[in-house]
């Protein structure tokens, strides 16, 4: 999906967005969950649709922390002035001095505006998020209280900024994120009879409140599995069937990974030296010399 | 790759593994590290080459954490003795027993047998490795140390594990990685001139030294890049050519994912419940009924 | 004791007031050390006051933590806008919008406007702030250290905080860390003859200065020692005797739990689905199914 | 419960049992997890029944911490050799010389050969650890989960530690917390019509595989929810009640706490100092002089 | 060098600057890495000129973490309203009131308004920032690295702190850190005969272009190594020697350390009993007795 | 002080020291709160000889670090096979393979067999074990039972590790430590007038009962304070000096630092390739061409 721009560069909202990324609930903890879940499961051959559901899953989380990361990018794009010392006149110019209040310090100091892998409060992503008993059904229960967790940040993230951009991005995972709690919940219902959808949504407001996350709705995007390898994952569907615990629409593999979007170019911030203002006749002269 | 059925199991073996998997230079490090700085480019129009080049990258690590996944995984695999509960005649048995000494617990109740994003000492990733300021030139500078790094741990996971398993999945990495430390060092070279190349190896010690790095070199996969995307990273070449700085051979940028090694299977841990001992008959008649 | 309410919510306040909670002198820092050293001590018998004391003072630790708890939540209620999405007119609505600049995001993110572990940072509590050597007279000069800098950390939430909810929390555990200060402080001077108690107060500001303390040691609460078991910690009085090192008032035993207070009702924060939107009909109507 | 004296002193059992006090899924875990929940519950007038079932399990846990710090006690008791060195001919002595190869050294420095809030690799209990999102079916869908992964790592414990101490402590703990599973099961059941007891046992191995749980369920133990405040916790029984997802038993709320066991005395370990070898005479003295 | 007062009291000044103390390319992660490989440096005979250029910096790197503490403590002595309570009329007072926003608390509760080993978001340095592989080109390479994104944490630090204490402490740690990066440059270039110089500056902006950094260079202190030992580290002119290679000066060795600045003296902070108000004429009474 | 050879090397040896390094209670925790505290002291003209003794013991536990480092080096030289791959014959050889069960692997992968500043379970030091609360008295009281839970800490290494060269370590350290024990005490008593001495000696065992600190003692090391600048802590004789509080002996000022010892050479491992292979030849080549 393609992110629109935000109303204005924003450090703090960038910082709260930050949650969805590396806390403990954000989507480096998903995608993490389910590669160590998929690199690790043990008698694939007795439970091989289990094994398509979590890793075909963490094929696609792949592209939520690229989003997650894009929204954060754009959202700290010009958020300090830009300048730079090579050409600047004004020895004194201080260009960051304007978020010397910013929440993260971290986006100044550590990255060149950019996103990082911490969390809204700066601590770092870790390991210990990471859950793989190796018992099915206990990794498939965490894998639905994760999800659920999840949703709950999107949830609170979506209340707090206010942003376009970040509440297309928390819109569109709340529907994938929302394709991920249904698919474990359907994961436990085959595998012990459970009626695991029952407890749904989780928290108690539906996607469907969220005009960025209904305008996917629409389209039935809640409904559709993509197979991310065209060789592999072959027997998803017979986990990812059956009725939409919500709204009864019918649960469908669909065998194509969704377009990408454009991705955004981000500007440079010659204040910060990112990427920096190295001189392109030089650049043009070495490239010469080192063919 | 393939990679060899390990001697035996051994637990400590694995334990030393993870070092690669989750250690500070480990594979998590590298992945997370090219991931973020790719997301965070700035200015790519200007600099489509180094662009490609550190996104091109991180995909193939993706490829790297599963190898040392597989390799720690078929360590552990049977390191305890096999038995089910729901099955056993001695209810005394204590299957994990023997592995009450074991350097990293976590492998018997964090996991069921399997690797975990931790390092040596079980400590766990954290996002604090990931480095990614935006300067470009600081970022392939970090990337450059961070390989040799990562190599020089290799290097020394090899001297402490002999399991031949081990040793193929190391030697394999040593070559790969040591693709990335070229890679790293031209990218420099071309940014600025400075004949990086000429500090390699670090450490002082070169891959050829090692039979199972020695394997892959005379293939020349030392001086291949993958490209992994059909649609992108079409600039790789204009950093990736000229002579290897060790050996001399021509730099080739190679337009195919190299051909995947089947996966190897992880027999069942039932003492551990991994996957769990779920009725089979059980198990048909719910999926009959949930259809 | 009571609360009073709040003057207002106030955020910023509630992560202040965090220090005292899951700061390393924070209420779970005392309440884990002494439940620790309790837990651990080796041979009872010769030294059974210092048990008793240490055992008995773990279990007031137990309400100190729920005081302090209820303090950040009572600041926290209302902290965002009450609103229910289900309800909701306002699709656009962003209820936690007015909080974005706040220090804590945890209380927004991972906890319903409501208390953490956590110190004002947002760090939270680690075990490591546990000190339980097993030597005697070295547990105690820490439990001494540790309740001195505890009073010192109060103080300070005090002269940063000037809410009168907090005040009143911070006012009455001064007082009763103050007795905590002295019974280490006796337990040092029975054990080795030291004059521990002319070190205090530290720091050097007493508490009847601060009018929220002064009254209760009117009533003689900081010379108080509440007997927290009926069957139990019988010798408490061979060390909880004698002068107050700071008043000179005579320290006694007093066999009974200090009267609770009524328990704050904490209002719903629909806006976070804190705790949740469920249809109450749906509630009866299950209950009655379930039975 | 009472704990029979363990075969023999083993450090490196200790060392596992610390997984069931202050690992992600310890004792420590489920106490603060419950607390603050409680602490923290909004809307308790319309969710009262939660309440009281939250409330009243965090009151239990407090015993299972006493419990796990025991069994660890009596295992690291006698592990190094007892010696006074104020008393000892020999001045070359290494009383801890035999457990330098133990794993967890903390038992030896940090502590007088006891329990700590660290899991079985050593790492410390962490606040990270608490989640407490104020949504309750979210927060009862976590505690469900906590306790099954719970459960998990205490039937691998038990899987590895042989000691008859310490499978006595486990075979009543999943006695408990089995009790504990199936409450927060009920308690979604009652919110939400979901048949969550169907996914019970977690992990597929039932309690009356352990003798030692056995024993207690064979006394109805695992049925029964002891209510912990004589005053308060009054409306448990609208959600403890109906039949045991796992053997069709009658649930039932008792209005009394378990009689408890006589804590085991732990001997003193004079080459630690701990308690310490002060002289009796010069205690009496200062007692004296004290008063 | 002299500090020159700051502007004003300014906490989250002190806050930014605090990533140049305890961040991970602060001063503490330089000194201790050159502290640590300093001792850890094996077969020192055959390398004897690289050992006595890591060695001399490490003890350069002492009087770095005292510039920037002083800095911090400077920005903030006075940041809160000065009162002592135990003389105050006001017992309502609240004079750390104006700081409740400050973005780190913990200046005002852990510390007296006064630096800590912490960077810019308050996390503690932490030894795992300390790399000391024994590999000398590795950790050449490593000190390189750290002295360049160092370099960058100083430009962006200056970038967002306009005050003239904290800028005058950078653009002389810019310098004195300048000569660091070219010390390991040459030190490389020796070892490997790689011209590690051409890579510089790192990030793409020269000292000169900072007032309070050219200020020093047109007095050369950027092509001196100072001595800190008479009797010692005598082969450092054997690295330490050449043109300089931004400016192609000649690298000198002098043979002293230079002059010390008068330490600033930081005013008391009695509204955080800092250092205490504690009665003078109990002082002289105490002193006579103890005499 | 000179260290003797080690009996042999011993890798776990080694990991159990490093607690005296890298722990809560090891020396660069003496060190660094005692810099921060030295630097952060504030009303410095009344207090002077409080800042004189702590910023003179600051400057003595640089060589206290330096001791255990030194220690831990000894230890771990040679616990590997020695062996060079560049010149083995055997390509197969796995030199680290004797230690794959050793306690800290960081020793062989992140270290050449070094020091590293972690604790005895390689959990890294961290800048939150600084305390500088400003408060004079609060920082003298934390100081004191810093030194008496180092001094603990000491003798269960010492009671651990029977290697002579870790002994005569820790006997020295026990004497040192001890006089700072006797500082913070006394500092506390003139500040006072309680006579914290008499709590002497934490724990109950006395220096003179460990033969290496005996020997120390019997020349009266225990009894000295060396002061470390010669231009400055003049004021120390005011808190050090009166009858030491064990026996009584005359407490001086020693107005130089003690002598030295050799520095022990380090054996190369050419195994792990530290230093590294470096053809010397090659090495001279480079330094005439760079001159």
């Amino acid at each position: 999906m393609a992110l629109p721009t935000p109303d204005g560069p924003d450090a703090n909202a960038a910082a709260a967005v930050q949650e969805l990324m590396g806390g403990k609930f954000g989507e480096m903890s998903t995608l993490m969950n389910y590669t160590f879940q998929s690199f690790n499961f043990r008698g694939r051959k007795n439970f091989r649709p289990y094994f398509d559901l979590i890793s075909n899953i963490a094929a696609e989380e792949y592209s939520h922390i690229e989003l997650v990361s894009a929204t954060i990018n754009l959202l700290l794009s010009g958020t300090t002035k830009r300048s730079d010392r090579n050409t600047a006149k004004n020895a004194k110019a201080a260009p960051l001095e304007g978020e010397i209040n910013a929440r993260n310090t971290y986006h100044f100091f550590a990255s060149g505006q950019a996103s990082l892998p911490v969390d809204s409060m700066g601590n770092p992503w870790t390991g210990a998020n990471v859950f793989s008993s190796g018992n099915l059904k206990l990794d498939l229960l965490h894998n639905f209280f994760l999800e659920c967790g999840a949703r709950a940040n999107k949830i609170r993230v979506y209340e707090m900024v206010k942003d376009p951009c970040a509440r297309a991005m928390v819109g569109f995972l709340l529907v994938r994120g929302g394709v991920h709690i249904v698919a474990y919940a359907r994961a436990l219902e085959k595998l012990t009879g459970a009626n695991v959808g029952a407890l749904l949504p989780i928290p108690d407001v539906c996607n469907k409140k969220f005009p960025e996350a209904a305008v996917h709705e629409k389209k039935g995007i809640h409904r559709i599995m993509y197979r991310w390898s065209p060789d592999d994952y072959s027997q998803l569907a017979e986990v990812w069937n059956g009725p939409h615990p919500e709204d009864g629409g019918e649960l469908v593999v669909v065998d194509e990974v969704p377009e990408g979007a454009p991705w955004p170019e981000f500007d440079e911030e010659p204040q910060l030296s990112s990427p920096g203002g190295i001189d392109p006749d030089m650049l043009k002269h070495y490239a010469k010399i080192l063919g």
